[in-house]
């Protein structure tokens, strides 16, 4: 669409997702940022039930107006672990605030898993980028069905865990403890994994600044975006006892787009699966420096206005897809540049 | 191929197995058995690398001459665990002993999940049963991959595990311990599983004459057959302290021919998965009678006879597939009166 | 009071105990049979709280006729796990049935670890026989803080456990699950254990005739037992389904009294602090023969007979303490033959 | 000694250590410091064995001219895991560099754990607090010997664990790891209990200024010190990669003496007993303010200069008892200070 971006490699990713209120702004982010190439998306029970967090994603796919691009469904548990979905959080539906339209997207009929794999084993090696930002149930499975996609993927940029913040347990987060053991496969295996966990992604606060830009956009899905930062403001505030909501998964897109747009550190992570405290906790030593095969790093420090900059001008660039209007045009002066370069 | 056989309702079943010296006889009993459909044979890394048992699976059969039957290969490593193999008892090829002949079976091109899975919803729900003599890997990443399997699979009939008895630890037996997850997987889906563990399984030693009767059969099967009971009674004499080798996995399949020839308990069962000495543990719990929604029962006492004789009489059935030559006729009386009824 | 065996050495015993209906009757058993000689009872928390049992051990002292024996107090909680008590097998008092009489035993000031360790320290190396019937935390302490009395103690024969049974968990017996630190800390230092557990003590039943018998003695003590049964019987059949009670602890007293009495199996054991299923499970190995420096033994079979008429014979050579009566002669034949014959 | 401290309460204080280069420096601390009564001095097993750091705490001692004060031997291994000490820090002796003197103190003849029991009950209710800067086996075992003397203490002040620091692994700390047991009971007993943790101590680096100035007091105390910094520089860089050795042990004493030396943070720790990889890290909740009946708090950050000017002022004080010389006065400005605010 952009002949700018056209001359340039775009970042071939798949979306794995639980959408989920930050999912929904992750995969208006994919879609919008021109540096993105959006291979699939491809859902997994986690902040709520496969089948409502499915709807959820074809919904947000319909909103940002996404055409030829697979949704699949996955898995609908953990592999070992009794379901767990966050309610308090995301609501019954796991999306609540906006109302949501009819999809317009017709599922995918194969199994996650299988789009997954044939998408990677499809593409060049070294091309595609999983970013997965709910529980790791799915990416787990694909990697011991076919084990081959592990040394053909580019990289794993996941949101979960936290080398020193937890949110289910004092030091586990949610999309890892829910399903430790698939956690635990994705971080042993050797394909490289960028954890943006919550030390990152409890900076990327959704402020009343950020909520007034991206509402200030004007369009379908920019309202959209800003209804449901205005629940999830709620539901953190009442469950967490935050001001601002953090906005988690987008940042792992972000992170894909323009690496600068966080510090990272090579460190070994590794999942703990037995212990009664720290059960799904990251686990980063940091007492060395990292190893030459050290294959894990972790984000550390994220740049807030560049981070939210991102997500405007995807929201800005992603227009009014039902009406076809275009948005407000200079939503906010840094995204109104970016947007404006990109033209 | 005998008229009596297919007026009844032959028992369909799927051998997920790794062979393996007791998984080949397990197949041959299943091919050679009348009252078995044998409906796809699967292969998971266990007793040896899944290139190795893939291999051992289509030698076997070749000998025994199967045709039309899909083999297909599974999962190369357990679900979060590190590849445990068991050399000291299958020695390197994982079948020791016998030459293995040049497979004249081509491999299925799916993978084993999804062959099991497409096997049994192509099937009649409650028809098809489930025979896993190695780790539950392929088993349990079917069962998440296509839950809806689980209800339409009639029931899981499992070489594994040990109530009271344990032979890769103190109390955990090789196939649950290598994949103490995917074996907790299966144990609690609500589909039947009926646990033919070490306590069952160390009653099936192929003794002297048990062997004698098998050699007495006088085919290549039958000399194939005690050439691997000569390999695995020394394994097992060196390894374990074994007199003669207990078996495996046939037990299983007999089980599903002829529940008479073992009885059975019905208790809970759960595995265990963070125990330092109890990893792997199918914690079996005796206290009290089963719940009735209680879906796991354990394997007690063989029927030694009748067990013997119905390997013995599936291997007088097989005859000599390459030669096209009839077995010796009357191998053993008992083997000789099942034979010959059945004729 | 019996010449025959004033020249025979007695063994020499310390009851660590928590009563407890099984135990009052281990501590009549140490009392009144004659080849034992009660060095010092010790109380520790389990059955019921540190100051029921306490005040239950000094009761049964009392109907007993103790005289000379210090009693004391011990540990009021596990080294490390919340106090788990059993009311629903031993009443709220920890000893429900019978009335009990005012104590007329002065409890010794020190601690029982302390107790514990002065007496084995005070006498002969390789004299002192520890008999713990409850949770260990009591030896463990002592083990702990002076480390010299393990080589010093001639052998530890406790009460709890067992390798193929459980009561408090499918697997776990409430003596070791109660403070399964403690255990491992007992079972894994060098001095020789003798492991009386369910598997043992399940065959300890206090049928009705076993009943009678001791009722026909006719004695206070007698009637206390006779007290304690009927309400053992009354909560191990609503809380465990059993018939008849087993009377655990007296059996480990039966041991140093006569180790014909069972037949027991020198293994390894060690247990489990980590199980989810398994915690405080007694993990016995009998896969191969134990190794020479094994120290652990567990009991097997039980000669029912011998043992009830041991503790028959104990109670009548009690007598009646309170009103200096005799017991009445020939309670059982076999009981007064044995009585006969010390005299 | 000093008129301006004898109208202040001292603070009593019962040091519980196993030198160690670093409770060397806390044992002068104690001593030197006029704020400070030492009740008691106490071994444990930990940076070497029991005799060793025992012979080496007598040692201090007599350096620093302690009399009057009982030194007594505890634990000589671990509640339940085998004994773990640190040569690579602290050398074959436990507390390598410096000669060390004989001995002119003579060891009590009490249990290190008597020893403590008794001098807390000695002592009025909330004014003895325990210091200990080894494992904590000694303090656990008090604990259950004894459990008045959990009400009965001040507040303990120990120092071991790390909320976000890790030492022996990834995330858990010598002291507490060493006995993950034993410091869960401390941690979990309803005393106040202060964790002075590596995320303080690593900040309590002895930088050569900080080692120039303690040579600076030209005793031989300082001789002594300057000699134990010189070889844990060493052991810290080898083994851990520092430029210069954190001095862990006496930021618990400085603590005591003056709590400004460091800010804390109330929250909830408790002791992780069965991770993998994450075996006796002291797992801090910080999700939410600490709720009102929350007993721990953990150090966060030092005031370098204060505290080191406490450390020197001490050896200052403590002048060269062997010669009954004094310290070279005025060895820095701040030292100089304070001794001479003392004089």
């Amino acid at each position: 669409m952009d002949p700018n971006t056209m001359t340039r490699e775009r970042k071939k990713i798949i979306l794995d997702c639980d959408p989920g209120h930050d999912d929904a702004v992750a995969l208006l982010l994919a879609h919008g940022n021109p540096d993105i190439e959006l291979l699939a998306v491809t859902t997994v029970v986690g902040n709520q039930t496969l089948e409502k967090v499915t709807r959820n994603a074809l919904s947000v796919g319909t909103i940002a107006g996404i055409t030829g691009v697979p949704f699949a469904a996955g898995c609908d548990r953990p592999l070992v672990r009794s379901i767990e979905t966050a309610p308090d959080i995301h609501g019954e539906t796991g999306m609540d605030g906006p109302e949501q339209p009819e999809s317009t997207i017709e599922l995918d009929p194969r199994h996650a898993v299988d789009l997954i794999i044939e998408t990677i084993m499809a593409h060049e090696p070294g091309t595609v980028t999983l970013v997965p930002t709910g529980g790791l149930t799915n990416i787990a499975m694909a990697a011991r069905k076919e084990p081959r996609i592990v040394e053909r993927v580019k990289e794993v940029v996941l949101m979960g865990g936290g080398y020193h913040v937890g949110n289910w347990s004092a030091v586990a987060e949610f999309n890892i403890i829910i399903d430790p053991e698939a956690a635990h496969i994705v971080f042993n295996e050797k394909w490289p994994v960028v954890m943006v966990g919550l030390d990152l992604t409890h900076q990327a606060l959704a402020t009343p600044e950020v909520v007034e830009n991206i509402a200030a956009v004007g369009t379908q899905p920019a309202k959209f975006v800003m209804e449901l930062m205005e629940f999830f403001t709620k539901t953190y505030k009442d469950a967490q006892g935050f001001d601002y909501p953090p906005v988690h998964d987008p940042c792992a897109v972000a992170y894909v787009i323009d690496p600068t747009v966080m510090t990272t550190r090579k460190v070994p992570v590794d999942i703990e699966l037995q212990g009664k405290l720290t059960l799904g906790m990251t686990v980063a030593d940091f007492r060395a420096p990292a190893p030459a095969d050290c294959n894990t790093s972790v984000a550390v420090d994220l740049d807030h206005e560049k981070f939210w900059n991102l997500v405007t001008d995807a929201i800005v660039r992603i227009g009014d897809p039902t009406t076809g209007a275009a948005a407000t045009t200079a939503a906010t002066p840094a995204a109104a540049g970016i947007a404006g370069e990109a033209k």
